[in-house]
């Protein structure tokens, strides 16, 4: 894609680098800064020319101080990105992301984009569409602690003034593969879109973004944040007619078909026994 | 059009076959299915290949049971569909719609497409927007027994799982006509796109989708049911000059302008005393 | 209780008068008119001073228009109030409904007090609290056949412009019997105050109240119509420690206990298969 | 651009016609009647054919009065549109609104489109998005005087039957000159489209509308209008990259960058003291 | 009534005390300061301990500049309170709201106490219930008035800092004198009530609240602004059985019936033509 | 107070019984249950009869298996319930949480009633009023601790099933005692009523109420959750003209004054730097 901002950051920090998303991520982000720091826990790529590469751990609040230090911005994309025990999702979503903020109040830095998930309200049925202000219905340790995160930003804000879009990403992979990410699907490409939109709207205050592609069947609107100006300029359909050829049945009385984040609300040592 | 979806049902129904929107999506609906049903109480072209042609009263409690045999899904167009007087819109529509729903619950059928009406809420004002879900105001007979089938339509999937999609059709003509049709055109293929949506969303629940096409004027939005996937792409735009040429004249207090349901706002023996 | 009123009418019509609603009502209502009018097709006492008696079906168009000739108002309690298999609900809720109001709109009476039911709304939750405009959600052929009264209501307004109160009883019995009537019980002289109320309320259109006491817990609330001016006075608060005590045990999985309706969800010929 | 309607006004009157829009609207709006009136204060071009030119203060009730004479519509660009203290906003904008609708009820005009302004609600944050029906939060004295005039509009409506749109303009200029100005502008092609929807849509009551170009980043939606049926075509997207490059620094707890009304807010004689 | 809060201002400023409520209030209001300063342009009684008597005009700017001197919060009712040609309610009610402000401002008066009123919303109809934040629809140039000075608050307020409370006043009498105040008295002892509630409530904002006493019937809710803490005490109750026996009959299709304004929506020198 | 509800359980637990709260609802919740189990970090009084006293910390997981082993419900007063560093607040309300919610799966505890609290909307203003059913914007880590309870209530119930009545209690202290506390109070015997009433309210799902007496001035409506059946019966007002007569000057520009979380939004080891 063409450059999506006219606007060009001194240094900003992508967190999560060796994750499947970071690695799509980082050369596409070199493009808006001086400077592109990356970090994860996991081996990276080593630095390219206007790159830094640096190991932290999000836990370690130590190491969370050091790496805000001199960022413009970032884009939190580290952490746990499925539904793992409780005792893992804690210290790198839940710590992690206190550290995250609490470094960027110390050193300053005026924003951070956040990939927060769809999770955070999966249990909302597939069969009705949502905005944004919602009260959360996690599905999942993982959704719990992408809540926290967003409420955390809340808190920032309003107690910091430092500025958050939380996007609560769908499905974001290079092409749809079943029927649930006809709806849920984010390209890679208008996943660049949405952040350079977080990172150059003027004013965010917190909001919420889904991130989801224009796909023809959806379960999201963001008629509550246009102000960050998500356009998207993909959709799922292309894939449809193959996706639905080869999955036709779906039954909605299963928990992972009726509910919007799917397959999340059964995962775990233990079985449903929820609503249904 | 081309083919909108990769499923493949084996069997669908279409009730009111012989009327005007009957006979044009019968040789449609024909793409989506191993078999198509058709019924109607009128005479109907001999089946050809792939069809059943079957005659049936919706009043016919064990026709309509045999009707329903073996059937994936419905597309309901039968019954009265102008207003007539009670006696006349009761069996069809009323009871008709009671037989068929307890016909599809005892067979077990997955889902019914309703031909709803936009005569459900008819009485909110042509100077105003709605969404699907406001409290009804039927401005007919017609529109009454409409607003029954949606009830029932909820009752059978909150009672028994049978899911619906409730179609308040708007003025589905092959061309626009006057001035309110450049607000409430459906055309032909936007209907079939609508119903190719319903059928193959995975989860609906009980849904209620306004049928119109994309006109630049309209009272309705559906972004309370994105989950269905209707996205049109027709519009009465193309015929605007010529009708605003020709109906220069609309007098915002006359009730049948007034109301967004139009003439049937007056219709019947009785003259219009309402809120006038 | 003290007249609650200072109008008087010259004829009131109470329909329903041998139902135990209806000869509760009986003797109460005389106190507000000259005359007071009593309809059923079943056995009634015979005419005191200043009471007709009158035997009509509902389903009887004739005789509807002749019930309604020289009325002020009508108190409509009349019909079926159980769950009935829908050919029995029908005539006499659907088919009686529209005799009643066309028989008021041919005669020009000027306001009609619908027994409608919280039945029209049972299959929202017992853990959640509703305002009268939200989407019917009916649990029952009973329910269904309210529904259609609520609508045929506010269509003879909008049309018509023939004013109804339409008020969603709960559990109008002596006294609270089991868990459920502790949020959903109707004291007897809390449903004299509701008609008063909406007998003499200078304007209504078509206005929608749930009829309960005072009680402690509820599932509903009238804030929208406050206009009607309705006041319970009565609690079941009293009964509760009993009840309680009686029946400690409710299991919130199982239909009767998870929605507002109660057993209405699971009455009927077939097993419940909703949204459990 | 194409005429945008196929009716044709036999006179529509401009007010405002020696400003800024008003110079560009004049040759745009003669494609739509037979007959132009224009007005203002100002000197203006002289009238060519099927034009009259009447020099008129909208405080002169007696010059008001002559001026509606035989007009159809009203285009009400008249007036200070920028902040002024109050005592010169007034005359011109309260007085003068209270003029031409007392001379257009007089004479029975049909419709006025007024150009209202973004600054009746120019204390809400650039960081939300809002319909049209919100609690005005004027930023200015040129904000409420135009807040007065949609509650003058609507009480003519409710009172008198003339109906109006309410245009709250954002920023109408010939392309985006700052960040601000990529939320807020208003193309003068896209002016002149919701102009004519306004004229053309056959009942309207008093409707507000955003006139808003379809910028990628807004602040406003006009779902609860889309009876009006105004489409934008343009966006601020072209200009976007070139302006953020020149401003790339934006302080959010600016007052100026922090409120939708931009600089609006800190107008005046006196120090901005309110939220911030 | 005993003293109704703890708090004792140095001085309180009443404007319009000459009139019936002003009149009525003066003494009431001594209780609640060291100094009462009441102000009006007709003759007032004179100064007793402890009062300051000015008399002066709301649409001199410099005598109201005068009169806020030293003043720690207003109550202001002053000016037009009934229906009056818009070139009368014009000075009194809009320029001298703005002078009040600007006074207030200038001498950084902490807080306002505004005698706004229900004809602010008086084309809604007596058949519903509306909170404060609806979209205004006035009935009268005076309704005109008061919408003009809440928003001229809200700006006040998000500009300056200044506070405001705007109390819609419903029908401020000694005792109800008709069906329509039966909705809408509020008594003497309620207004006190209410004005102290605003006069203490540590933080207000701009807040909008109904001035009705615990009517059985009402068309209003105050479920906003239960901050403020009003809470009637007083109720039109025991003068019901009295109206409605010499008032039974209502026309509810005649617009001083329909709608909340009551009388005032056909005052004026112009017929009633709006949406009956 | 007499006792509340006829229910009586086997065995309640009670966290947090060496807290403030929890020595005070000890001797209260006795009467509602067979067995009485009390467990805290810190000394308690020994076991009375019909009492169980265990120690165990909240971030024990398997200490907190062992004492949620046979009881029916639980009243989570456990953790931290003041502001304090995150490190403090993490493992008792975050992880604690966490366990105590595991635990009660585990052994299919039914219901548990949280001490959340209006922390975790203290950033929305003391100048409005606000449902349960809001985006959350907590003040303090304690509040965001609070809204992650809140989140994983929701999400235990949505998927095993588990109830959850959330408290969000106010200032629950002997006796108001700033003018804060004049909205916020919740009396101890009013507390007693809420949870009693969450308690033996027959199905809650996941339900939030805020815990405050019927104090004349509030925040906070509970309109969404009439279900539960609190009803207070205490208030602020006797205190309130002493508290006022004390305390009269608030600014409300300072942080403290003018968000609902008073003094919190700036407890903390920086200073506050949000929205002022």
């Amino acid at each position: 894609m063409e450059q999506l901002t006219g606007l060009h950051f001194n240094r900003l920090l992508l967190t999560g680098a060796a994750g499947t998303l970071g690695r799509m991520l980082r050369p596409r982000l070199k493009r808006y800064c001086q400077t592109l720091r990356v970090s994860d826990i996991a081996a990276m790529d080593p630095a390219a020319e206007g790159e830094e590469v640096v190991v932290a751990r999000l836990e370690d609040e130590a190491a969370m101080y050091e790496l805000l230090r001199g960022v413009d911005a970032v884009l939190h994309f580290g952490g746990v990105s499925i539904e793992k025990p409780f005792s893992t999702v804690l210290p790198a979503n839940i710590v992690g992301a206190y550290n995250l903020y609490e470094a960027a109040r110390r050193h300053g830095t005026k924003r951070i984009i956040v990939a927060s998930s769809n999770h955070v309200t999966g249990f909302y049925g597939q069969g009705e569409t949502i905005p944004a202000h919602v009260v959360p219905r996690p599905d999942s340790y993982y959704g719990l602690s992408k809540a926290f995160g967003e409420n955390l930003a809340q808190f920032y804000f309003d107690r910091h003034g430092l500025e958050t879009v939380s996007v609560r990403i769908g499905s974001c992979v290079p092409a749809p593969e079943d029927r649930r990410h006809l709806s849920s699907w984010l390209s890679h490409d208008d996943l660049e879109r949405l952040l350079v939109a977080a990172l150059s709207a003027p004013v965010v205050g917190h909001s919420i973004v889904y991130g989801v592609s224009d796909n023809r069947t959806t379960w999201w609107h963001n008629d509550q944040s246009r102000h960050v100006g998500y356009r998207p300029q993909d959709s799922s359909e292309p894939w449809r007619a193959a996706i639905e050829a080869k999955q036709p049945l779906v039954n909605p009385k299963r928990p992972e078909a009726r509910y919007q984040g799917g397959a999340f609300v059964t995962l775990g040592p233990f079985p449903f026994a929820g609503q249904e």
